[in-house]
């Protein structure tokens, strides 16, 4: 038994994004599976001394072409979305509830989640247009809802980022 | 007729030196011809606000990782050199130098500065090591170690840094 892959995200990366439309298929040509984990790259990019890719003086603008062109290459919708990057934590708890109760439900919601920012240009930093995201799926909004903003909830995802970071996860993918 | 590619490096960067043993294939492919243009990284560092990769915390240990896997994944020989990274003035002034004279013993000198330091770990920032690498392709030491410390020599590789980064140059290759 192959070990499964750890694929490590942020819902507003574009890296992760593309790597999301394309790694169960390829973890699959090689027998294995995938274990899905939204982290937050703004908390990464503190112990990296690092900041978002497209504010980079010079580098930023070769990003922002590599985006496209890594889309276009791997033949995946994509448009850089307007606020980019955004904050993701609301999309990425919603995941780990979700995940408990029905981990394919989960990973249907994490590609509705990229694909509403990536495609569709919705700002999914905002709580509503997670919910929304959800809802479309057929999941119960209003357990969601409750759910996310639950101080476990936070807890549990402060934790998982910070056991990332701890196993050296540096980016996303 | 296709435009040339303009491939810029680092003699200094282990993703300049993987790229450098595939560009000229990999353009032929396309019926394309390559310009091979040294630069220097510390130059670009300061305009993109960037450090040597293996400097950042935590991601650091990851490139390590990732330059021996891209070298098994494109069957290239590759060590990590030690001291690394290190200044390339030297050899990037010899490969102008040779350039006006004579394009593909250039080209030929460039591959074996990169093997030098790469593969046989020999720390190229040395005059002496630069010298000693077009030496052993039978190029004019005297005649180079007189020209690499000309004013006009240094004039024109500092201007054609500064012309790499206007046009967007933010790393190797």
């Amino acid at each position: 038994m192959k070990a499964p892959i750890d694929f490590y995200f942020d819902f507003s990366s574009p890296y992760g994004y593309l790597a999301s439309e394309k790694i169960d298929e390829l973890a699959a040509r090689y027998g294995r599976t995938v274990n899905w984990h939204p982290v937050l790259l703004g908390a990464i990019f503190k112990v990296t001394n690092a900041v978002p890719l497209v504010q980079l003086p010079v580098k930023g603008q070769y990003y922002v072409r590599d985006f496209a062109r890594s889309a276009r290459f791997l033949g995946v919708p994509f448009r850089l979305p307007d606020p980019f990057p955004v904050a993701t934590q609301n999309a990425a708890r919603a995941f780990l509830w979700l995940q408990d109760r029905d981990p394919a439900q989960a990973r249907e919601f994490a590609h509705a989640c990229f694909r509403a920012y990536f495609v569709d240009n919705v700002n999914i930093s905002e709580p509503e247009q997670v919910l929304a995201v959800a809802e479309r799926l057929g999941i119960d909004r209003a357990a969601l809802a409750a759910a996310r903003a639950a101080p476990r909830l936070k807890e549990r995802f402060r934790a998982l980022n910070e056991a990332a970071i701890a196993r050296g996860v540096c980016g996303s993918p």
